[in-house]
């Protein structure tokens, strides 16, 4: 380090500083270069500290390329600051889909170019005694933009002789926290985010890790005791705010991560400085953080840094200029409730980069699906071998084992459900062959995507379902051999638009293939936004699973309808998941975009009609709830057609409730324990209302301001009954029907592990 | 080790050991299982020792998914045999091309399936004190085929509950030479193959490696101080044969090696059971060879062990029964010309897997090449950016440099040239846009192989030539980037498809994207392979330069008509390559399948045309021989048109040479010294006679025995003349025409450096 500062040329030590503020001037971003020429940022919410000073840069790694040169030369010290621009962005514009029909884009914004000059000796030639040195010029941006609900800001690297290529060792940026707040928080994982969310103070976070991991899922990567996932909730002590005693929430997270790894943070504690322990049955060895600067420089007691998704090789990122990283993003309210109603991370997104949408819609789906989650059918077909390949079988000649699920007669069964209680599209998971070995195999070629099994008849179903107005929607499990994705994918497509099917569910469960690469990488993010793209030339619609948590991509290609990228309803067959579990969702998963979450299970009881013995931890009025408050355009009715039609006029509610929106007020929130929010279906003057709470139950109370004035509504509540229970009782609502108009109040109790739903239909 | 072996199931211990010959009875293979239960198989010609006594088998790696169970327990100890068949096959095929018309496959094979069982403790259930054992049972075979002309052998793993999926973590396949042999070998790496061939004794590879390796190739990955690639040429001291003191002529190879990675050799001595040493700038740390067995069993003291190359993660395989590894080829002879007409390799090969061939046909071309290599023109197109991307760019702007070769004029000089000389096809390098940061910058999407430069009429040129009877060559270079050529690969093809291209130079400079892999890695097999199988729905021929070196694949895949893999005569713009390098070639990187050695270099003084100050060591008469001595159905004249044009009487014989043979006749031959060959042109009567030496020259005594017997030739002699030599007088030949008759004996003079070409067109 001392090497490098002294080849540094000594330009006068400016210690520039500039503040901006948001439009309402609640938040003040402030930017300065300190003594060592490192980059340093704080935020701060009505006067009260959101951000402490904090660094910010990227450690570069050295290459073994020559032609790379001197690039390597890290991007984290040295700078000054040679241009200061200030601007400010007011635009409202109309999504695709979404929770309201138009947005508002209202930021101020800083852009500091910062210029690192350095000497550096050059290789002396033959016969030359003295060493020459070259000077070297880079300039770094770093944009800042400030909402009225947080900022966001991302390093741009503009295109430059000196900076041209450049291998990212990692990314340094630090997020100095003001005190030992409440989060709720992920393991930090490069190939899972199916974990249970940890609710602890941040001084907590290391002693809770290792009871954190569930260590069976598909595929886990651990790589510290106190690396963390965004989008990272967080609620501060109770401070003086405005008057009063409030609670600050935070939430940091990214925006527009596509050609990049996906971030974690790595809280710095003392104890980080210094640890290469091992965690207990992962393979992957923690790597302390660097020291980050001088003992003076030191972060502060609460500080998270930045730690990448690596490669195989454990680099972090190849770049080429011109190009910039993700927008960090910190949102900040003393009201939960804007946590959940924030558009801060699709405003910095680009806008939509495709000419023609018309074909995206959002869709309400019923499928093949959670009879195997549950264990009672199966994907494949035959058992009669250890192990197949797919281009040595006859399937015609096979063994069936007489669970296969993806079979013509139940096929058609969901289809005729479908088509009687208007769900636009049928999911059909176990269709293609390959299922007979598919997963953590190390097996590359593992499904072609085009070939059914016998017993699927490809034509015959999509030729019935559009007989009957409803879609097939494929499926693509590509048990995360991503090599072997990309060589079929076309013809699958292809095969996709020949038989009229316009929505695709793919898969990404197990290790990646090739080994050695992880889920979050730059390569995989990649390819999950390349499928996105091609998937889009054949107005194909995506919703992808066990891809990379969403980074509001989906702005930019609305054909991104959904992914999972959390633990979803599968896990309620896999033991469960806490009530709390969907009221902390909205504040953390959901940040980056809609959750394909696969709610509407209504016998939560599994061994009610299976050997499973998990169960649900949820009442049937809860599963309505989360149509409401877990926002997505894709929504599925995951339990079976004959559990619907055994509660038919509890489904009415799945039947009606809408699922792309003009218009939503989140009426209560609070992470992990409820959120209640009311939504205007699209096109319509129609409202919903779903409340959902955690295992302690809740009292909502809803004021209906938001109802046209002068109208009168249809309403029908659908509410837990007085003694509905989660665990003891959650079959147990009641459905009450009414007259309502705007100003009126509803006062809804939700049980334990409860919620509601409400719909509001315009005379 | 010893835990493993305490808990081997006591079978008898039955040493068993069987013997087969080779259908004329001068090589016998022995193969039998030690007292540790591991295999052994042992070699000998005419009686004297080939392979010692050598172990086989492979060492499994661990891995995280308890699926794979304990399928890791290596594949090396207590075995026995369950089974022994000895059968006999003889047959013979017709190649699509070739250096015959026909080729006979006859051996002697030894099957030996192989039982290992074992009892493993299964984990105990909770309250269940004792923990019960579990009997694992697997079968192996090594199947071996005795030719006469050497041994083929492979690993099979059938379909089986305990062996189903499997990583390798290396293969443990000893060759135990009987002497410290001289051998021509390069430093083993998993990423080039472009060194100079090294001649030393075994003893010697240690000591000489360090200046063996040429650190400034595209991409060096040396892996040991004892690692060698193969083919590894070796020649024994002179033994007592029949009588007669005779040197054997030795060649390990491989055969078959589709989804497998590539094999090294490494030779175990004292110092690399310990080393850990790290080479030189070199990133890839040498790993010591596993210690094989007890100290009874150490290796005797010249034993190469099988070094795999490694995927990211440094593993060497994954294999899914039913399976088998390549064939891995030892070929002996007493005679060096056996060594070249073997067709060992080919044999072992599957037959032909295309239905229709029609469209594969041998290929004389020419090209926009050698310009760019000397470096008088270039292949990008400017010079106006620091870095391109191809999405942002509007070619129609930017400047030229005034220097791109692949522009419309030029091309159409090429295409004149080749109508007006009988050449089939013109190779044009550099016509797609991304030429200007194409290599070893980590960039991934580099090229899309389908747009032109702006100077590059891709219809007109195409049109132009078809209209004169030639072909244009296409080029995809894809700078490693594999997954960036399998994402454009299927359009790249169907643009050839569409304008008329037949055939494709691939190449693969600078490190494998993505990162981590190597070249000569499964996956990266699995690629090569990959891309031919693709070609061949297209029907396109492929000539893959930096692809692994051939192993025979060509039979099954025919369409593979060349290959680079070795230094080729690009090198000799880049320094240059020995005078003998020409003379080993045939010895060691032809014995899997040809070369695209883009030979006819007459103006070997780079100099003289250009500031390249290189020079290439050979005759203008040698480089006329090269295109009988280096086979190939695929031959460039790779020299500017105006060079040919200056000497266009030696030209008459590049005009002349056909590249498909009806038979092939080897008239002399010793490694690094001289060949000397006879081909009779596919469907002629007419033959062709080259003859090739080294720096010392060489007089070539050729009896026309082969020629129809009663018919006369038109024989036209393209020789060095008297005081010609590759360095002082290269370009002094002599022509001579006669008319020969068959019994006739020709004497040819060959200059240091030299050769010499002879056509005979039967009247």
């Amino acid at each position: 380090m001392k090497k490098i500062l002294s080849l540094f040329l000594l330009l006068p030590l400016m210690l520039q500083a500039a503040t901006v503020k948001s439009p309402n001037g609640n938040i003040a971003l402030s930017f300065s270069v300190d003594e060592d020429g490192r980059p340093v940022y704080e935020m701060s919410y009505k006067g009260r500290p959101v951000v402490l000073p904090s660094h910010l840069g990227l450690e570069l790694a050295q290459d073994k390329h020559a032609s790379l040169g001197m690039q390597e030369h890290d991007l984290m010290y040295g700078f000054t600051v040679s241009k200061e621009e200030t601007t400010t962005f007011d635009e409202t514009w109309r999504p695709v889909w979404g929770e309201t029909a138009t947005i508002r884009n209202h930021y101020n914004e800083l852009a500091v170019t910062l210029t690192q000059q350095w000497l550096q000796p050059m290789a002396a030639k033959p016969g030359e005694p003295r060493r020459a040195h070259r000077q070297y010029n880079r300039q770094m941006i770093i944009r800042f933009r400030v909402y009225d609900d947080g900022i966001g800001f991302r390093y741009e690297f503009p295109q430059q002789n000196d900076l041209n290529y450049f291998l990212i060792k990692e990314e340094m940026t630090e997020f100095a926290m003001a005190g030992d707040h409440t989060a709720w928080w992920l393991p930090g994982d490069y190939d899972t985010q199916e974990q249970e969310t940890q609710q602890t103070k941040l001084s907590e976070i290391r002693g809770r890790m290792k009871q954190a991991v569930n260590w069976t899922n598909s595929s886990v990567a651990v790589f510290s005791p106190t690396g963390v996932q965004t989008s990272l909730q967080m609620k501060t002590d109770a401070i003086d705010i405005d008057g009063e005693r409030r609670n600050l929430y935070i939430n940091i997270h990214e925006a527009a991560c596509a050609d990049y790894a996906t971030m974690h943070l790595e809280l710095v504690d003392a104890e980080t400085k210094a640890l290469t322990t091992k965690l207990e049955g992962n393979s992957n060895v923690y790597t302390p953080a660097p020291t980050v600067g001088s003992a003076a420089a030191l972060p502060k007691p609460f500080t998270f840094v930045s730690h990448l998704t690596p490669d195989a090789t454990g680099l972090k990122g190849a770049m080429q200029t011109p190009c910039e990283t993700p927008w960090r993003t910190v949102m900040v309210s003393d009201d939960a409730r804007d946590m959940l109603s924030s558009n801060l991370i699709l405003n910095l997104n680009e806008p939509c980069k495709l000419e023609d949408t018309s074909w995206i819609h959002p869709t309400k789906y019923c499928g093949v699906w959670w009879e195997m989650i549950v264990g009672k059918s199966s994907w494949n077909y035959t058992d009669e071998f250890p192990s197949i390949k797919l281009d040595q079988i006859d399937w015609t000649k096979v063994k069936p084992n007489g669970r296969h699920a993806a079979n013509n007669e139940k096929v058609k069964r969901y289809i005729d459900f479908a088509a009687k209680n208007g769900l636009d599209e049928v999911l059909v998971e176990g269709w293609n062959v390959g299922w007979e070995d598919w997963a953590n195999m190390w097996k590359r070629d593992v499904f072609d995507f085009v070939t059914p099994y016998p017993d699927f008849d490809l034509k015959m179903l999509n030729d019935y379902a559009h007989s009957k107005g409803v879609k097939l929607l494929m499926h693509h499990e590509t048990s995360s051999s991503t090599q072997n994705y990309e060589r079929h994918m076309e013809k699958a497509f292809q095969l996709m638009n020949k038989y009229g099917y316009d929505a695709v569910k793919t898969g990404y469960v197990g290790d990646i293939i090739p080994r050695g690469d992880h889920h979050y990488s730059q390569s995989m993010n990649n390819h999950y936004l390349y499928v996105v793209k091609e998937a889009a030339k054949h107005h194909i619609m995506v919703n992808a699973h066990e891809a990379t948590r969403p980074t509001g991509l989906c702005r930019t290609y609305p054909n991104l309808v959904g992914n999972e990228s959390a633990r979803g309803t599968e896990y309620e067959a896999f033991g469960g998941s806490r009530p709390d579990h969907t009221c902390i969702l909205p504040f953390t998963r959901l940040q980056g975009g809609p959750m394909d979450f696969t709610p509407g299970i209504f016998v939560t009881r599994l061994s009610e009609w299976s050997d499973n013995t998990s169960w649900a931890r949820i009442t049937i009025a809860g599963s309505l709830a989360l149509y409401l408050t877990m926002y997505s355009p894709l929504q599925m009715a995951a339990d079976l057609p004959e559990h619907y039609e055994r509660f038919d006029d509890a489904f009415q509610f799945i039947r009606d409730v809408a699922c792309d929106w003009d218009d939503s007020r989140y009426i209560e929130a609070e992470p992990a324990d409820y959120i209640t929010v009311a939504r205007k279906a699209k096109g319509t003057s129609n409202w919903f209302i779903g409340g959902k709470c955690d295992e302690n139950g809740h009292t909502a109370v809803v004021k209906l301001d938001f109802l046209d004035k002068g109208r009168k509504y249809d309403c029908t509540i659908y509410a837990d009954a007085p003694d509905a229970h989660y665990e003891k009782n959650p079959q147990a609502y009641t459905i009450t029907k009414k007259t309502v108009k705007a100003g009126q109040t509803l006062k809804i109790k939700e049980a334990p592990g409860g919620g509601f739903a409400i719909s509001l239909m315009v005379r």
